[in-house]
């Protein structure tokens, strides 16, 4: 998918909501696990019931690769299924160099047709180059987490108080362009948003931690927010996980319309 | 596996060499595509062929997970095939959190009984320690790597002089002991190998870089040798694919005793 599609989406469903698919055996419905594939069933569902409010979904690889083949074989019948016009994003935080990261881009890029692939920057370079080998496909680079240990290691100032994630966002726009290239930044510690956008000033934004995390919608659009809204901004459990009951389905629904009604005042604002 | 068991290992054999199992059905012998699953094929093979040599296997997960469900059961059946004795590490590089984390560590300690994986650190301590929660199992975090891009952040320095990957390793031995944890430590750059090892003095690290990549199996021994070995040596391509006819897997062997008698000549040297 192309940058302008993906604006033209966020316009046409007043939405800049993506959908994380963390699919938990052990938290879907009970009844779901007399089906055959109920890791898929619950997607499709799921699916079903948040497309109309969503412009993306991110399935994270773990949840599938820990089933073995039978995992990958539910994550390929998963992003066959979602609607085409929406942004799908494999988080599977790969970092390998050369070949090893061309055969991952391969796998989400070519047999699956993902559009996006999360990439961790620690190995530098030619650990994010091989994913924009493909036109119209995005590597989306872990900046700043909003995990507890995004504190370890992501905040370390160089001489020059500049931190170790601005680093990282820096040295990758001079790889490619906003076309091709997104950044994740948590929404858990909104002030440092603004230190990344400044970084990067055109760049998509991939926003974790709004909802089960605590972090806030508000907070992410005033220091994240560009012209061109600059923002995917990600609820996994708090709509997933509405309801373990038979219900799940309608209270994801509601959940995620919940969220794309506040974006929608959110773009009006902006005059979208 | 335990660390004394890894080390009686080591004595026994004479060899601190890790064969790693990068196996691209683009350079395997050709006769080998007519078998059901050529790439389990080749590896049995040369595991046959270099398992008296070696200490442990390091298969790259990339290469399996490119080819979907498929190639996460030649994966399956090539950590089934190695023998009891080899220290096995998933090479997978991955750097997720918490209940994500523990997924991966389930899907390779527990489904494939794998003795170690390679984690990204830049997600900070809950990206690491869902690894350390299973007994006889290790984290092997990357801290300065072998290729080209390693030079992009891992060597950015603080206010004091000190590099992003001594960060990474100080931090890191806090979380966990020797017996759980060890390091990724490039073969390219020599010298730097002393600042790691001074950062972590106990700790065992996975050396690449040593054979195509052109670092020398001398200088890892001068400057990262500990009084218990400390060094796993990984050689990839220059053994499994020393010739791509079908006399592959008898090169193998030649190549593997080859860098083995080199070993045996460190440790008889230094004593072992």
């Amino acid at each position: 998918m192309t940058r302008q599609e993906l604006i033209a989406q966020i316009k046409a469903k007043q939405s800049f909501l993506c959908v994380g698919l963390d699919t938990d055996i052990n938290k879907i419905p009970k009844f779901l696990l007399d089906f055959e594939d109920p890791i898929f069933e619950f997607n499709k569902r799921i699916i079903d019931a948040t497309k109309d409010f969503c412009v993306s979904y991110k399935p994270n690889i773990a949840f599938y690769e820990r089933h073995g083949a039978k995992g990958w074989e539910s994550l390929a019948k998963t992003i066959a299924y979602i609607p085409q016009e929406h942004f799908i994003i494999a988080d599977a935080k790969r970092g390998d160099i050369g070949n090893t990261a061309s055969y991952y881009a391969d796998a989400f890029f070519k047999d699956m047709n993902c559009d996006a692939i999360t990439v961790a920057p620690y190995m530098g370079k030619d650990s994010v180059t091989p994913f924009l080998n493909y036109e119209n496909k995005w590597a989306i680079v872990l900046a700043m987490t909003s995990n507890p240990g995004s504190l370890d290691f992501q905040f370390i100032q160089d001489a020059s108080g500049k931190i170790f994630a601005e680093h990282v966002v820096e040295k990758c726009t001079t790889w490619a362009s906003d076309e091709q290239l997104m950044f994740v930044v948590g929404a858990t510690r909104s002030e440092d948003i603004a230190r990344i956008r400044k970084a990067a000033p055109s760049s998509f934004f991939l926003v974790p931690g709004v909802g089960a995390q605590g972090g806030s919608l508000a907070d992410v659009v005033e220091f994240g927010w560009n012209e061109d809204c600059g923002l995917l901004v990600n609820s996994s459990r708090a709509i997933i996980y509405a309801s373990s009951g038979e219900d799940f389905a309608t209270r994801a629904t509601e959940e995620a319309q919940k969220v794309q009604q506040e974006m929608a005042v959110v773009l009006q604002n902006k005059g979208w």
